[in-house]
C-alpha cells in the first residue's frame, strides 16, 4: 500500500484526491492546504484522512511515501524539492516548474535518491491521445507534415500565468509523447487585450529537425470552445476532437500523391487521394484514473513514467522560448 | 450599355461572363482564352459573344469599354495596363498584380486616364461580410481584439503561387474591408511538404499600431474544409463560417468586464458576460453579382470602387511582407 | 426544517439524496433500499443519514415529514399510499403509477389529508423548457402547428416497463407543462425487435383539439443519441437540443403566410419568411435542484406544484392510451 | 443513338435534357412545355434542339424514340400512355401515376409492346444508397430492424399534391430499392395548417412481414432542412445524412446481444457492442446521370430497369394506402 499526501485542494486537487483514493494499492493520508475551507470540505468527504494547513506536516509524515503537488505553479519547485529530499516519490501538477533551472534541480535530486518525479501531464493518459500515438508510431499516418492544434474558450484568466502557461502546455506535452523527434525553434505571437492582465491569446509555430511543423492557437476569451487537432501525414490524415463524444478521433484516407505530367514530362503533378474516413472506439476511461495507476506502477514496479520529469523539463524549455519569441513579435527562439 | 471584354475563361472566367451577363446595363462582347477548347465552350453557350486567342483584339476592339482579367496573376500587370492604355476600363483578378510597383505603375495610369480600376476581391461582397462591417461600424463589438481565420482544405495546389497568395489573399481584402485601420507589421511561418511544390501551409499574425491581432491559418493539406473567422469584441463577438447555410454569422453576447476584487480593493477581478446568441438574416445574393453591378455603377455613375486599386495595393504589398516573413521563419517585417 | 426519507438508492436516487441534502430547509434524514451495498455507500457519502432495508422504518419514523419514491414504477402506488396514510408529503418519481386508477386513489388520499403530492416529472424545471414556456405564453410563437420530439439512443432496456414509458414519459410531461390545450386522441406504433424484451421503439402521434399535432420518436436501438424537439407556430419557430451546450434553445423567424395570387385572383399563394435566428441564454441550474426547491416550497409556502399529481395521472392516461393503440398498430384511441 | 423527347421543363425537366444531352448514345431532339418562356430558354440553350407548345409533336415524331415525361403526376398517365401506343420507350417522373389502375394500364401497355417503362425514382441512382444496398445485401447489417426517414424543410407548398406524395415518395422508392420485402400495413397521420393548402405534416409507419418498420416524417413547415435516415441492424446500424457533403453514410459498429443473466438463470441480459464508426467513401456522380445512362441501357442492351414500372406502381400502392390511413388518423390500411 503507497500512501499519499495530497498539496492542494483547489481546482485539481480534489479530482487527485478522488482519483487516487480508487487506485488499488494506494491510500491517500493527507491533504493539505492554506485555506481551512478546503479542509473542512475533504473531512466531511473523507473523514479518515488527516488534514493540515502546513505542508510539511505531510511531506514529513512517516504516513506518506508519496507526495503529488497541486498548488500555483510557482511553488512547485519549493514543494517538490523539499518532499524529494524527505525521501517521497513526487507527482507534480503541469508545468513542472517555472524555468528549467529549478527542472533540472528537481531531476538529479530525484536521480540521486532513486525516487519517481513524474509530471502531470493528462493528455498522454486520454484514449484518444493514445490511440494516435499508437497510429503514428505504427506508420499508419506516413511521415508527418503537421499538428495544428485549436484550444480556445471563454475564460478562466489566471493572475499568474499567461495562456500559453496554462492552456499551450497540453499541447506542448502531447507533442513531446506522441513524437520521437522534438521542436528545435520556436516563433510566437500573442497579445494582452486587457488592462493589467497577462497575454490572453498566442499563436505558437514549433520547427522540428525535418519538414514537421506544429502549430497551437490558445485564446481565453473565445466566444466558443474549441479543442481540435489537425494532424496531417503523407498517407493518413487525422481530426481530434476532444469535445465530441461519439467521434474524438476520426481518421482520413486523404491525401497528395505526386504523378509525372503526361503532356509535359518534366513536371510533376499533384494528384489527390480521398478514401473512406473511419473513427475507432476509443477507451473512454478517466485519464487521471490512467495516471494514478501509472504513478503506482513507477513506485511498486519501477516502470518508467510516461511523462517523465525529462519530458516536464523539455515542456518548460519550450514555453521559455515561446514566451521570449512572443515577447519579441514572432523573432525566432531556439529551444535549448 | 456597358460592352465587356473578358480575357481568360479557366476557373474563375466562366463566373465573370455569366454574371456580366445578367448584370443589366452591361453586355459581354468578347471572351479570349490561349486554349481553343475553352472558346468553343463560350460560343457554345453564347453564341453571339465573340472569342479569340489574341487578348489583343479584345482589348483594342471598338466595341470594348471595359476589360476584366481573369488569368494567373504574373499576366495581371501587362495585361491591365494594355488595357488602361487602350482608354478601357480594368476589373483585375486578386491579387492584383505580384508587386507593390507593378499596382502602382497601374493605379497611375488609371488615374492619368480617369478610368475605374477594380480589384475583384470578393469577400467584401458577401451579405455575410458586409453584415459583419455593419456591426464593426455601428460600434456594436466594442473595441476590436483580435480576427481569426481558418481557411484550410485538401487542394488545389497552385504550381506558380503558394498557398498565400491563392487563400489568404481573401482574408487579407476582407480585413481591408472591415476595418479602417491597416497592418503595420507582420510575422508569419510555412512550411512546403511536397518536394518541388510551394508552401503549402501558411500561419500569418498582423500586427496593427492598436492592440488588434489579426491571424490567418491557410493549408491546402487538410483532411477537412474549414473556413471560420472568429472577431473578438470587448462587448460582443462573432463566429463567421462561411460553410454553414443557414447560421452564416453568429453574434455572441459575451465577454469580461473588469471589476475592483473585493478581497483585495488594489487587484482587479475579470467577470465573463454570457448573455444570448443571434444569427442575423443574409443577403443571399451572389457576391459576384453583387461585384459586377457595382463595377457598372463605378464606370456609370462614377462611384468609387469599394474594392479599389489602392485596396489592391495594400493587400499586395501584405502578401510581399507575409512572404518575406515567412521565408525567415517568422521575422517581423514592416508592411510598407 | 423539513425531513425527507427516499425510497430507493438505485439510478435516480442518488441524484434525489444529493439534491435534497444542498436544498436550503430540507434534511435527508432516512434512505431505504433493498440492497445492502447501496445502503452502505449511502453511508459512506452520508454518516450522519439513517439507512434500512425496511421501507417501513422510513415511512413511519417521526423523524420524517416527506418522502420521495424512486423505485420501479410497479411499486409506486404502494408506497405512496402508504405515506400518505402516515400523514407524509410524497414526490413520486415519474411516471406517477400503472394506471389511471391508481393516480385517482392516491390524488384523493392526498386531497383528504391537506398533503403535496407532487410528481418529479424533470423537464419542466429545466432552464431550456421554462424559456420555451415563457414563449409560448407570451404568444411569440403565434398559432402552434406542431411539436416533434426524438429522443433516441443505444440502451439502456428496462426489462419491465418499454420504450414509451421509459423515454416518452418526459415528452408527455413537457407537452403537458407547455400547453394549456391537452391531446385527446392517439395514434402510436412500435415494435420489439429483442425477443423477450418489451417494445424497443415507437412513434406516437397525438391528437389536440384543434389543429396542434404532436409527435414523439422513442428507440432504444439507435446508434446516435438524439434528443430534439422542434416546434413550430404560425409566428416562430423553435429548434430545441438538450444535448447541445451553448445553443439549446433556437428561435427562428420563419414561416409561412398566405397572400392572394396576382394571376389568379380566386387562388391563394404561400408566402415564405425567412428571418433571423436567436439562441437566448438559459438559466444551467440542474433542473432537479429547481424541483427540490420547488417541493420545499409546497409543503412550506403551500404553493401549487407545477408538475402536480393531476398532471401525473394525465401523462398516466395518456401512455395507457398509446400503449394500447400501439398494441393494436396505430388504432385512433381517445385519450380519457 | 437514341433520340429523346422531354415532356415539361418546368422544375425537372431541365436536368433531364442537360443529363440526357450528355449521355453517350443519346439525344434530346425534341423538348414540349405550355409555357411559350421556357421554350425560349431550352432555345437559346441548345438551338439544335426543336420545341413545340404541342406535346403530340415530340411524341409522334418519327425522330423521337424515346419520351420522358417531366409534367404533373396528374398527366403522367395520358401522355405516357399516348407515348406507348405510339411505340415510343417511356421514363416518367415519381410518382408515376395518380392511382394503381393507372399503373397497371401502363405496365401492360408496355409489356404488350415490348418497350422500357421506367420510373424516374432518383435515390436509387445516388453513390449513397447504393452503398448502403450494397451492405443490405451483403448482411454486413445483419437482421433489419428498422428504418427511420425524417425529411423536413421550409416550403415548397405544392398546390396539387400534399406533402406525402411531393416528399414521402421519396423514401418509399428508397426502402423499394433497398430491401427485397415489401411493406404490408400502413398507418400513418398528419395535418394541414395552412387553411385550403394540403397536408403540410405527415408520420407515416410501415409494417413489414417480419420485424421490419420503417417510419417517415416529412414535413414542409420546418425552420431546419433535415434530409437524415437511421437504419437499425442486428449486427451494424447507418446514419445516412443526405445533407452531410464528405460524410454522407456512416456505419457504426453498434448493436445489442443477449446474454444469460448470471444472477439468475432463466433471464435474458441485454449486452451492449460499441464499436468504431466508418464512413466509406461515396461516388459522387450525379444520380440522374446514372439514371439516363441506365435508361439507355435499358433499351439499347434490354436491361431491366432498377426503378420498374412495377417498383413504380408499389410506390403508387402504398401512396394511396398512406393517404387513406392519414384521412382516417392512423386507422391501419392494407397496402394490396
Amino acid at each position: 500500500m503507497i500512501n499519499i499526501g495530497i498539496i492542494g485542494y483547489g481546482y485539481w486537487g480534489p479530482n487527485l484526491v478522488r482519483n487516487f483514493n480508487s487506485t488499488s494499492g494506494v491510500n491517500v493520508t493527507w491533504v493539505t492546504d492554506i485555506d481551512q475551507d478546503k479542509l473542512k470540505l475533504v473531512k466531511s468527504r473523507y473523514p479518515s484522512t488527516l488534514v493540515s494547513m502546513n505542508t510539511d506536516e505531510a511531506i514529513e509524515s512517516s504516513n506518506v511515501d508519496a507526495i503529488a503537488i497541486a498548488t500555483p505553479v510557482s511553488s512547485h519547485f519549493e514543494l517538490a524539492l523539499k518532499a524529494l529530499q524527505a525521501g517521497k516519490h513526487v507527482l507534480v501538477e503541469k508545468p513542472m516548474a517555472v524555468n528549467s533551472q529549478e527542472c533540472e534541480r528537481l531531476i538529479d535530486e530525484a536521480d540521486k535518491r532513486k525516487l519517481t518525479l513524474m509530471v502531470d501531464h493528462t493528455f498522454p493518459y486520454t484514449g484518444a491521445v493514445r490511440k494516435i500515438k499508437e497510429l503514428v508510431d505504427g506508420g499508419q499516418l506516413g511521415e508527418i507534415y503537421y499538428f495544428d492544434s485549436v484550444r480556445v474558450n471563454l475564460g478562466l484568466f489566471q493572475h499568474d500565468i499567461n495562456v500559453i502557461w496554462d492552456l499551450a502546455v497540453h499541447d506542448l506535452s502531447t507533442l513531446d509523447f506522441l513524437f520521437d523527434q522534438k521542436p528545435v525553434e520556436v516563433s510566437a505571437t500573442g497579445m494582452r487585450h486587457i488592462s493589467g492582465q497577462p497575454e490572453n491569446v498566442a499563436y505558437i509555430t514549433l520547427f522540428f529537425p525535418n519538414n514537421l511543423i506544429a502549430h497551437i492557437h490558445v485564446n481565453w476569451l473565445s466566444p466558443v470552445k474549441v479543442r481540435k487537432t489537425l494532424i496531417g501525414g503523407s498517407k493518413k490524415m487525422i481530426v481530434y476532437d476532444d469535445l465530441s463524444i461519439d467521434e474524438k478521433v476520426k481518421i482520413y484516407d486523404k491525401g497528395v500523391s505526386m504523378s509525372r505530367d503526361e503532356v509535359n514530362i518534366y513536371k510533376m503533378k499533384v494528384d489527390y487521394r480521398i478514401g473512406e474516413m473511419h473513427s475507432p472506439s476509443i477507451d473512454g476511461k478517466e485519464a487521471l484514473k490512467n495516471l494514478t495507476n501509472h504513478f503506482r506502477n513507477c513506485i511498486d514496479k519501477k516502470e518508467n513514467p510516461i511523462t517523465s520529469s525529462l519530458s516536464g523539463l523539455r515542456v518548460v524549455k519550450t514555453l521559455k522560448a515561446v514566451e521570449k519569441s512572443m515577447e519579441n513579435k514572432g523573432r525566432l527562439e531556439k529551444i535549448k
